[in-house]
């Protein structure tokens, strides 16, 4: 038991003289059914990404990667037109979802070995190639990162610890290991954790359907409970620490995560329960000074309405921002930054352990 | 258009010669269809409280009257057995559920008739009828309790407010009118209500289901959110108000009501908006000095899992505590009272005009 029992979210395969593919678990089917869907062309990947097949900001960066290396893979072709068409698709891609920066990272990280590749004056199927092993140190990145964020995060928790996550910061909602549950797998593994309860995180059910999926097969002791009843668990004395996943944090520490989150920070600072962001640094956007101009994205009220043919007015934002104020860290692979000074060590302005919050503070 | 629109919740039926019946909403029901359940026996009627047939505080409390009278009108024999059984029954039915006082309370109603009765040496028909003109009273009582509920709290609102509101505490969780739901009904036939937001409430859905199903068939403007999106329409400036009901009320004014509550109150506190209670004065439990001695009830975890064969550990408490200090006042009958005195109203120690709150402070 432990993480090895857990898939691999999201795949590149490509084997000489076959099509190349994106394979990844199918995240719809869970917790019934463990599929996998195998798309070979970008417009399935967007898709698969609307439709929440795969999903998580970290693997939503991955999966930006891997589409612009799937496009190059099977259908560029020498010359202008070919990388223009191209970028046209890394543009749309990078688009599909609007609120986790890391999808765009994704494709620029991509694009970045593109224009490198036009440079040197490569042939589309040399950079087709080029972009293949990107995807690769990507990948391993993204597991190397998400063990040091649970390293990091795993040190803050107390022995015997119980942890509250919300939505899915998991293995599934990266390549592997996860952010929120990285922390988790790692106290796991140093026998420091006593259990963790996961927020069925209406209305898609990450928390209920995913969290608990891979929790449950990683043999980590894990209890559901619905978004409201949090608090009643804090009240009560059960909870340690808040830990959860980012999908874009501002330069001042305000965080973008699932809808629910911000009532969740709101609940721990009441209770006095420390509440953790676990990211790793691609999910910062240096670029806002403040939560205020971060793009939420709204969703299709059905997804909220079960009754058929009660058709009502639904209230459907998929993100909300958590501010800076009620985040005790943000764990990422460089250390448990104090939320203020993110954006400056995204921007080389401040060293990491500068920006390290005080142990014993917190 | 209008509360009229609404059904009421409960009734109990008996025509002279016939066997006597409770008919009710079946909330299970909705908002799919509009289906009314009859009961004759008190074992049936435990089923449907159990079961969530009907529900809500005030509701429960009605249902205990009639329970009580419906085993009298029905299957009461003369003499000292007749009257033992009628008071096991009668405590069978006033711990159907343990959270509500209301549904003690309303038992406690007609047990009242039934000593007095006694007294009176009446014979077990006139006690049955007794009892049918006291369940009589209690309806048209908690009618107009729930119209002067709705006309204070109407009185708190700003033109054009836009109310949030939690679970059902409308007309289906009273005889007929609401207790948060009066105050909505009164705001709207003020011409003061620009819209309600109604939580999903999960895991039951009273607020998607039942809320969402009167304020519609009402012609109120309402649109459904999830429990977890209440911080980020509080964020976004959406809402003036939150105005839930209650279970009970301790006599500090800690109040007990569908679980999510104390996290609402607690994400309104952060975000300034005020947060009331609405209750009639029977939901006052002024034998308990704070909510610690509230008896919470914890229901079968199926209530929260969707996927066939997941099994998982579920928390699944059906109510918390919200401390007073965090409620700005308890609209009754009675006027809108201070939480902390809410007891010494109860028992009669402060009038409710020293007890009602400083509408200029508030």
């Amino acid at each position: 038991m432990g993480i090895e029992a857990v898939p691999r979210t999201i795949e590149f395969v490509w084997d000489e003289g076959r099509q190349a593919a994106i394979r990844m678990v199918d995240q719809r089917a869970l917790p019934s059914s463990l599929e996998f869907l195998e798309v070979v062309r970008v417009e399935e990947l967007v898709d698969a990404i609307q439709d929440l097949a795969v999903r998580g900001a970290p693997a939503l960066g991955l999966a930006g990667a891997m589409g612009v290396a799937l496009h190059a893979a099977n259908r560029l072709e020498d010359g202008e037109e070919g990388v223009a068409e191209l970028r046209r698709v890394a543009g749309v891609l990078a688009h599909a979802r609007p609120t986790a920066v890391n999808l765009q990272w994704g494709v620029e990280q991509a694009l970045s070995v593109v224009d490198e590749a036009l440079e040197a004056g490569l042939s589309a199927r040399a950079l087709a190639r080029a972009l293949a092993v990107r995807v690769e140190e990507l990948v391993e990145e993204d597991e190397s990162v998400n063990r040091a964020i649970g390293s990091n995060g795993a040190a803050l928790l107390p022995a015997g610890a119980c942890v509250l996550t919300h939505c899915n910061a998991g293995s599934l909602a990266t390549g592997y290991f996860g952010t929120a549950l990285g922390v988790v797998y790692a106290a796991f593994e140093e026998g420091k954790l006593a259990c963790v309860y996961a927020d069925e995180t209406r209305p898609v059910g990450q928390g209920a359907r995913l969290t608990m999926w891979e929790l449950s097969r990683a043999g980590v002791p894990c209890t559901l409970e619905c978004d409201g009843m949090a608090a009643s668990l804090m009240a009560s004395g059960k909870v340690d620490a808040v830990v959860v996943g980012a999908d874009r944090i501002a330069a001042n520490g305000d965080t973008a995560n699932k809808i629910g989150t911000r009532m969740l920070a709101i609940a721990a600072a009441y209770h006095g329960v420390p509440f953790y962001v676990a990211a790793p640094m691609s999910t910062v956007d240096a670029t806002l000074h403040d939560g205020s101009g971060i793009p939420i994205e709204f969703r299709d009220g059905r997804e909220v309405i079960h009754a058929e043919g009660f058709d009502v007015d639904v209230y459907n934002p998929a993100f909300d921002v958590t501010p800076a104020s009620l985040i005790a860290g943000i764990v990422t692979e460089l250390g448990v930054l104090e939320p203020s000074l993110i954006g400056d060590v995204a921007d080389g302005k401040v060293s990491p352990e500068k920006a390290a919050i005080n142990r014993n503070q917190s």
